[in-house]
C-alpha cells in the first residue's frame, strides 16, 4: 500500500517534460480542468483550420468521414496501449465527464432488487454513491467520512456484500490529497475513477471490470471520458436502457454510436500520444514523484506553520494539499502566490486550505517555484 | 405551413455571411460536424494559449473561475437573446449531442404505466422513439415512415394521445431534406429536436415545453447541447434519477452541475453571438433562404436529371438532397465536385444520393457554385 520504487523516484525529470511555460502564461495549479502541454495545444491550433491539409478544420469534420475515423482509431489505439489492455477490454470514449457515468453505473449494472458498493474515500466517491442511491439500492464499503478522509482504507478493510454488481472507488482524491497506491483487492467487478490519475502511474487495469476517467486533467478536454471496460462486464448490462446510455453500444459503435464529441477525442487522442512520447506511465510516475516531493517537503520542512491531516503513507502525487494555521493566512498566500505567477491554489471549497494540482503536464519548475515560495511565506508569516 | 415571406426572400445576402473560405479551405457541405465562420476559428484559436489576457489557455480554465463563470454566462445571455424566450425558460448546456437528450427523455418525464408520443418525420424522429420505446411506452403520433418521409405532417395530422406527457418532433430533417415551416399546434407539452435548424429562422420557441440542438450544425462542437425548456416542465420530472441525468438540475446549476464540456460550451456562445452579429434568425432565415433556392432551383430546372421525394412545400433550406437517374452516376457526381472544390455531397447511407448541408455559416459562394457545377454535370452526364 506504499508508492513503488519508481514512484518514490527522486531523481530530476526528463526534458522531454514541460518545464516553464512560455511568454505570457502563468504557472496554473488548477485542479482541472488544468494545464496541459503547449505542444499539444499548438498541434490543435494548426488543426482547428485545416486538419491534416484537407482543408476542412477538426471542429468541422463529418464523425463518418475517413480523416475523423483515423483521429478516433489512433486515439483510442493510444489510450489502449497506455493503459497496456488486450483484447478482453474494450476502449472508448463516451460524452459526459464521471459525473454522467456515475449515473450511468446504476442504470446498466444494478436491477431492482440488486445492489452495488462504494469505498467512500473523498467527496467524488461519495457524489458517485449519492447519484447512485436515487435509483438504486447501494451501500458504503468503507466508510471514509467517519474517518474525515484522512486516508483510504488498508488492505481488505472494507465491506464487500455478497452479490454487489460492483464495488467503485476513486483512485486518487483530489480534494483530500490521498490516493491508492494499489487497486482494492476484492472477488467483486471493480470500478476505478481514474479522472484524475489516468496515465499518470503504471496501474494494474487488469484487476478492474471498468476504469473510466473523465478528460479534464490527465487527458486535456472536460465533457467526455475514457472508458476501460472488460467486453463481458459491459456485455451484462439491462438491454431495458436507451442504447446511447448503455457503455457496451458505445464500445460495440467504436466511440461513434451517434455524433460523438469529437473535438474532446480528438484532444484525449493527443494527450495520451503525448503520454507516450514522454516515456509513458513509468516515466511519468517518477516525474510526478518528483515534483510532488518538492512540495510535500516543503510542508513537512515548514517547523508545522504548514500541514494537512491526510496520512503521509497514501499522499497523492497528483494533488499536493496544505493550510497555514490561520485561514486569512490562507488567503494572503493564494494572493501573494498570485503575483508571483502561480494561480489557481485556491483550495476545494469543502476542504479549504491550500492544493496544488500537479497532472502529468504540469511543468516541473512550478513546483520548485511553490516550494521555494512556500519556504519563504512561512519565514515572513510564521 | 409554407415558408413565410421573410423565409423565402431571394435578395443577395449581406456582406457580414462568410462568402468564400480562405487559402487551402473547401467548400464543406458535411452534414454535420459542419462548416463555421472563420472569424469563430480564429477566435478560438487565439484563446487556446490564453483566454482573455490571463495567461491560461480556454482547454485549461477552472470551471469554478471567474473566467470561465463569464464564458458560461455569455453563452447563455447570447442563446438566450437568440432564442427571444422570457425568464419563465431556461436556457443551459448539457453534456452529450441529441441522441443522449433522446435517452433522458423518457427517463425523466415518463414515469412506469405513463406514455409519450412521437411525430416520426425522419430517421433521426425515429431513432428518439426507438431509444424510448427501450425503457417506456411510448407511441407514434404521426406516421411519416409509411409514406417514405416524403413530407411533415398538414395541420392536425397527428395523434394527441390523452395524458401523453410529451409529444417529440424534428424541426427540421436532415437526411429527407423536408422541414416544418412551423412548430405543430398541440395541447401536449411539445418537444423540438431543433440540433439543425437552431437559429437559422424566426422561431416560436414558447410554444414548446423543451427545445434541444446539438451543437454540432448552427452551434458549432459536437458532443454538447443546448436546451431551452420551461421551468415548470423540467420540474415535473422523477427525483428517482441521478441528478447529473435530470435537466432541470442542469438548468438550477447554471449549466455547471458537475465539471462542463467547456470548450463545447464556450464554442457554442461564440456561434451564437456570431448569430446575432450577422442579424439574427431573420437576417439569416434570408441568406439561408437565398442559398437553398440556389440549389433546388438547380434541381427544378434540370429537366428531371435530379429529383428528390421530398413535396416541394416542405422543402429544408439547410439539407438539400438530389438524386441523379443512376446510383453510378451519384457516384460520379461527388468525386467530379471534390475535383472542384466541393466536398461533403455524398448522401445519407440510408437514403443515397447527394446532400448539400447549409447551415448559417455556410458561405453562399459556394452555393452559386455548386449550382453552377450541377447545371455542367446534367448538360454533361444527362
Amino acid at each position: 500500500m506504499t508508492p513503488t520504487a519508481a514512484m518514490q523516484a527522486t531523481s530530476p525529470a526528463s526534458t522531454l517534460f514541460p518545464q516553464t511555460p512560455s511568454k505570457g502564461r502563468v504557472y496554473n495549479f488548477s485542479a482541472g480542468p488544468a494545464c496541459m502541454p503547449e505542444c499539444v495545444l499548438e498541434q490543435i491550433r494548426e488543426e482547428l483550420i485545416d486538419c491534416r491539409g484537407g482543408g476542412i478544420g477538426l471542429l468541422e469534420l463529418s464523425h463518418r468521414g475517413a480523416l475523423y475515423e483515423a483521429l478516433n482509431n489512433e486515439a483510442e489505439a493510444a489510450c489502449r496501449k497506455a493503459a497496456g489492455v488486450g483484447s478482453d477490454y474494450a476502449v472508448f470514449f463516451m460524452p459526459g465527464g464521471a459525473t454522467v457515468q456515475f449515473g450511468l453505473l446504476p442504470l446498466n449494472f444494478v436491477g431492482e432488487g440488486e445492489t452495488a458498493t462504494y469505498i467512500d474515500t473523498s467527496i467524488w466517491s461519495y457524489k458517485a454513491y449519492t447519484e447512485a442511491a436515487r435509483c438504486r439500492n447501494v451501500s458504503v464499503a468503507f466508510d471514509g467520512r467517519a474517518i474525515k478522509y484522512a486516508r483510504v482504507p488498508k488492505k481488505g478493510e472494507f465491506a464487500e456484500p455478497a452479490g454487489a454488481k460492483y464495488l467503485l472507488y476513486c483512485q486518487n482524491n483530489t480534494v483530500e490529497g490521498t490516493t491508492f497506491w494499489a487497486p482494492p483487492e476484492t472477488t467483486l467487478p471493480l470500478i476505478g475513477d481514474a479522472t484524475s490519475d489516468i496515465f499518470s502511474r503504471p496501474w494494474d487495469f487488469t484487476k478492474h471490470a471498468m476504469v473510466l476517467a473523465a478528460g479534464q486533467k490527465n487527458l486535456g478536454a472536460s465533457g467526455a471520458s475514457l472508458i476501460i471496460a472488460r467486453k463481458d462486464f459491459i456485455a451484462s448490462a439491462t438491454t431495458k436502457l436507451p442504447t446511447i446510455l448503455r457503455f457496451e453500444d458505445h464500445a460495440n459503435a467504436g466511440s461513434r454510436l451517434n455524433t460523438p464529441p469529437t473535438f474532446a477525442v480528438r484532444v484525449m487522442g493527443l494527450m495520451a500520444e503525448w503520454t507516450l512520447k514522454v516515456g509513458g506511465p513509468t516515466a511519468i510516475a517518477k516525474n510526478n514523484a518528483y515534483k510532488a516531493n518538492l512540495i510535500w517537503d516543503a510542508v513537512d520542512n515548514s517547523g508545522g506553520f504548514y500541514s494537512w491531516p491526510a496520512e503521509k503513507w497514501c499522499r497523492s502525487h497528483l494533488n499536493v494539499c496544505f493550510k497555514t494555521p490561520k485561514a486569512d493566512l490562507d488567503a494572503k498566500f493564494v494572493a501573494d502566490a498570485e503575483s508571483h505567477g502561480l494561480f489557481g491554489l485556491l483550495g476545494h471549497r469543502e476542504a479549504g486550505g491550500m492544493r496544488a494540482s500537479i497532472y502529468n503536464a504540469f511543468p516541473v519548475h512550478g513546483c520548485e517555484l511553490l516550494a521555494q515560495f512556500m519556504g519563504d511565506f512561512a519565514k515572513k508569516n510564521g
